[in-house]
């Protein structure tokens, strides 16, 4: 029996979550439910992107992820399922699995995308505001009983995509942006190993700070040194020692970053 | 083999949750846990009665959920457990498992309440100030294992009741109030389908503003503005597209709401 | 199959905690897992030791607790593995389990600690900066498998020791300190109760302010009122009732607690 996993926007104070895993169960009674996250921010959709992109790859064959962000729900937006290399996902169709799609269309794994339009695998009443618990949770456990994939829906080919800008070269270099600020203030960019070549010696400027090197690990400096280093998704990313640099630096998503390859 | 759902105002940086979960483990190996809401306002028995009374109707038949939301822990007030319609709640006798009661009194569904008073279902040592280790947590685990429900304690008819105040009747509508607010600041009230009838116009006053009409969904308006719908609970709510309506009214729990049936 | 629990400071927002599941159950698809906290203070290590010294006797035996608060990971810190008692706890050596380790010393139970030095046992590329996912997830995950846990590793003898404080004796009691603030305000210290003897009168100094007698409850005294009582885990507490004792006090860990033995 299938794992499946639930992220959210709905934060930990609330009904939504417990009634995602009732309905889950209600069905599937047997699968194991693991929480991703509840406390992605309101309507964010790329952050649960980059969420799903760096967490999948370390789930089993054949986990079923539940994904509800969904601030177009009761609208034209589709109600989408996508099996990406070994996993499924089940969601609206606002990208929140683009990020994915397009690692696995790089790597020419295969992709299938399905529009949720078989009301047998829902909930009997389908309201307007929590496709969650009506459609997306029912859905998902009627995959882990032994549905199949294709029978949930019928093929798309469009879904909607959402893409991480990439960062342009420079003269000397790259120049990108800040994609993420984790809870210990960490800021992650979108320049990542790849961009860095063979070079030994870089220099990273954001917000009129210059950072001198890469380090490879925090203890490396001493408790408050703002650092640059190659985080554990392989992306360049601003730190400071047991401290935070997101503060430090009065930083947030989208601040721009430069990185100079000297040698 | 069941699923055991906590609920607690116990927060996430603490022992309490954990210490729940081993309890039951120790007794019940193979049952599957649960969080609902670790979140629930320090005492708030309401808020956590509205989170039950939500989230059950979506669980399997069976399914045991335990409560610890116990201001009253260590004084006289009783220990519990309740067998409503088709599932059990454990936790102390304070209201908490009130709405569901009500619930099923409305729907003439069969309702059971024993006063927990066998130790022999109880950790050996009891605390005064954590009986959801020492009482809810093993007892909820001995049910798990096919304890009957009848040999946890004596049978009792007089659970302590809260109530959701009801919406009162005007010369054009209801007067009611806030009684939830959500993760996003949505405000949900007292005020629910059934009050508004055949009614296709109606006009809701919160706060000094009045707010025409309900939409069906967040996306039939723009950005920021300040909606009224029916969510999906049922009740009649407030809300701000992509926004939060708590902030925006600077709205409580409590507040007024007046709705008017035009047509 | 054992149930693999998780505590870390990662908090609620990100990837991390879900890669932690993910890679647990690529290697043992059957194991329970349970989350404890993932809201530990970042880097805070006594914060960690004192929440498994707290939980773990409520465990049964075979649970494998995993902990990534790990301030030193890609440093020479060691990565460990400690059978304490009849349970297993796989994490950096920074004194995490150190508080579990004194406590089965005093009782004369079984401790075995290893390094983690068979990279078999690991993920294949390891980071410098997450070593949770990389080690310490999959080794707890090959222990649960049945992996035997002396193949995990070297056997060691000095893993890293932190202790909590010892109160100190004065002419009339004990003087100690605040060891945690939870999460309703409470504040633990390092005395307990055997520091009180047959004493039946006592007196507590804290932060200029005196509490007379210790209660056994909250319930005996109003709302707002300060009390002091032994807590769930046997520490004097100092508490508010329904109120928050560290924002009345204005209290930090670390403020000093006296207790007068009167009678």
């Amino acid at each position: 029996m299938n794992v499946i996993t639930l992220t959210t926007d709905f934060g930990s104070t609330d009904h939504e979550t417990g009634v995602l895993k009732g309905v889950i169960w209600k069905i599937a009674p047997r699968v194991k439910i693991a929480d991703l996250s509840h406390d992605i921010s309101p309507y964010d959709i790329m952050e649960a992107a980059l969420l799903f992109w760096r967490v999948a790859p370390y789930f089993p064959d054949g986990t079923i992820h539940v994904a509800v962000i969904d601030p177009g729900v009761g609208t034209s937006r589709r109600a989408m399922a996508a099996h990406i290399d070994t996993q499924y996902f089940v969601g609206p169709d606002n990208g929140i699995f683009s990020l994915l799609q397009h690692e696995a269309e790089q790597n020419a794994r295969p992709i299938n995308f399905i529009q949720l339009d078989e009301p047998k695998y829902w909930l009997p009443d389908i309201s307007n505001v929590f496709h969650g618990r009506d459609i997306f949770a029912p859905v998902a456990a009627h995959l882990a009983t032994g549905v199949p994939f294709n029978s949930l829906g019928s093929a798309i080919k469009d879904p909607v995509i959402i893409k991480i800008p990439n960062p342009v070269s420079t003269q000397k270099g790259w120049k990108g942006q800040v994609i993420h600020i984790d809870h210990f203030g960490n800021l992650s960019t979108n320049i990542n190993r790849s961009h860095l070549g063979e070079s030994k010696e870089v220099l990273i400027k954001i917000k009129g700070v210059e950072i001198t090197g890469l380090v490879s690990t925090f203890g490396e400096r001493s408790n408050g040194t703002l650092i640059a280093l190659i985080d554990s998704s392989g992306s360049l990313a601003i730190s400071v020692v047991n401290g935070a640099a997101a503060k430090l630096l009065n930083s947030s998503i989208g601040d721009p970053v430069e990185i100079q390859l000297i040698q």
